[in-house]
């Protein structure tokens, strides 16, 4: 029978944890717990009871962790990975501890390096996730989307990362839903497919970003967008915005919750790109799985 | 001797009155009382209120005011005026009406169009700036910036508006140094130049803005900006975006306060651009005092 052992994705607001036999997802648990509401010395504790159903079953399972937790303001800060690295660059930098209760416990680095306009980037998590689609879906290239609060595209060479670049699609919808003059005063929101599809084409003219949204308080003062559906129009403006960046008739891999993926492909259906989606928990387990087969290979 | 009379910007936040003497500013007022903060059967008794000792040693003077308060949410909603329009055009598309207390009013309508980029675009209160900068600095043609929470710029020919774009530049700034990831747990900011044109300088290599932006980030975490020089960072990035949507080797004006007009000239110093400031106050003044000669032509 294969070994027991628990997958974490540690993040800013969310905790998710994977019960694992081998490969195979057994149970999962998942809680709005990210770093923002654990204090600096209450990971240890806060994790112990989060897994006490899974320990006191299956005793002191090895855990392996990514994501936010390894940040400055996580657990343990472990140094980012330099771009390009691969699986082995990535499982050689993790930083290994024992829990007050006696698992062995891994923290997996993130990456960092430059984007592809020269900026430079970061990413903790998602490096993951790309590895387990590596290993899912082996090619010589990938290149990757992985929608989100900060959405990176990454591209894969050999098993390799070689880039990343973020977009903060997510965080400036939400920005500017929640907080800016053009969210002010709106009914309940409603999925509107056809907003959604006119914020896309709206974005990919190419106008500027800062001038493009403020068409979501002309078009809702011309009559052009119910007042129900300006959420999907600026869905549609930030999202399109995202995508116009990716070079013409690319093939690439679209990485996230069902949901997000369907409305990154229901965008791209409007222009040149060609998205197969792959979904994220699957991509983040096989990936920490890969990881963690290294680990173990490591330590023998 | 000229006549008295009370020009008024009343905006979204903000609101201004200068009592004139023809065309010179004899006092002012300034109060954070824009439309936010006043009841919309409340206009008349604020603006009584705020104009009281005016009122009393002067008697009813006349009355022009301009801005968000001919807006949907301000004291009457003044259709726009479609651009291209002159200051002809705007004056007869003024509301005319008289206070409760016996003043004669006038609420000067804002402009509607197409932004250069082929979206809808408005503007309420920067038309009377543009006719006042007109009428300052005459010539066949001006293309002006008007920096602030929603940038325009605009075209003027021969004493016209043809077009204006909104850049959302700072209320961007705002959402992002307030309620971004970007912002959070910084220390007190101080004013940093060097941060400020490291910001233009990265703004002006062309990065898609939602991925730009994620630099203040990156920047932060590799000590590359101090932790009290964020916000200058994210000013640069914002200012430097707005203006590298302007056409190379542009003459422009800048209208506006003058810390304000000071900032743009400085990122405005690493790009090929030739700005000749202009005060906003003035401006506003003269355009004005400009449409109210023309609605007292109107009436006689």
């Amino acid at each position: 029978m294969k070994t027991h052992w628990i997958a974490i994705d540690w993040g800013t607001t969310n905790f998710r944890a994977f019960l694992m036999q081998g490969s195979k997802q057994v149970s999962r648990i998942s809680q709005p717990c990210g770093l923002l509401s654990v204090e600096k010395d209450q990971f240890a504790p806060t994790l112990q009871n989060l897994l006490q159903t899974w320990l006191e079953q299956y005793g002191n399972l090895p855990i392996v962790m990514a994501g936010m937790v390894g940040s400055q303001q996580g657990w343990h800060e472990v140094p980012y990975a330099p771009l390009p690295c691969n699986a082995q660059d990535l499982a050689s930098r993790t930083l290994a501890f024992t829990t007050p209760w006696g698992s062995q416990a891994w923290l997996i680095p993130g990456a960092n390096g430059t984007s592809q306009f020269g900026q430079p980037d970061v990413m903790r998590g998602e490096e993951v996730q790309l590895f387990g689609l590596s290993a899912l879906h082996p090619a010589d290239e990938h290149f990757v989307l992985l929608p989100g609060t900060h959405s990176k595209h990454a591209q894969l060479r050999l098993g390799e990362i070689t880039a990343s670049s973020t977009f903060m699609t997510g965080e400036i919808f939400s920005l500017l839903s929640q907080h800016s003059i053009l969210g002010r005063a709106l009914p309940e929101q409603q999925e509107d497919n056809e907003a959604f599809l006119l914020g896309v084409r709206t974005a990919i003219q190419g106008a500027p970003f800062t001038h493009l949204i403020f068409s979501a308080r002309t078009r809702r003062l011309a009559g052009e967008i119910k007042e129900a559906s300006v959420h999907s129009y600026l869905s549609g403006l930030t999202i399109g915005y995202e995508l116009q960046a990716l070079p013409a008739a690319l093939h690439a891999w679209l990485v996230g919750s069902p949901s997000l993926t369907a409305r990154y492909e229901l965008a791209a259906s409007l222009m040149d790109l060609n998205f197969s989606p792959a979904n994220g928990d699957d991509c983040f387990i096989h990936g920490l799985w890969h990881l963690f087969t290294q680990l173990q290979g490591n330590r023998s």
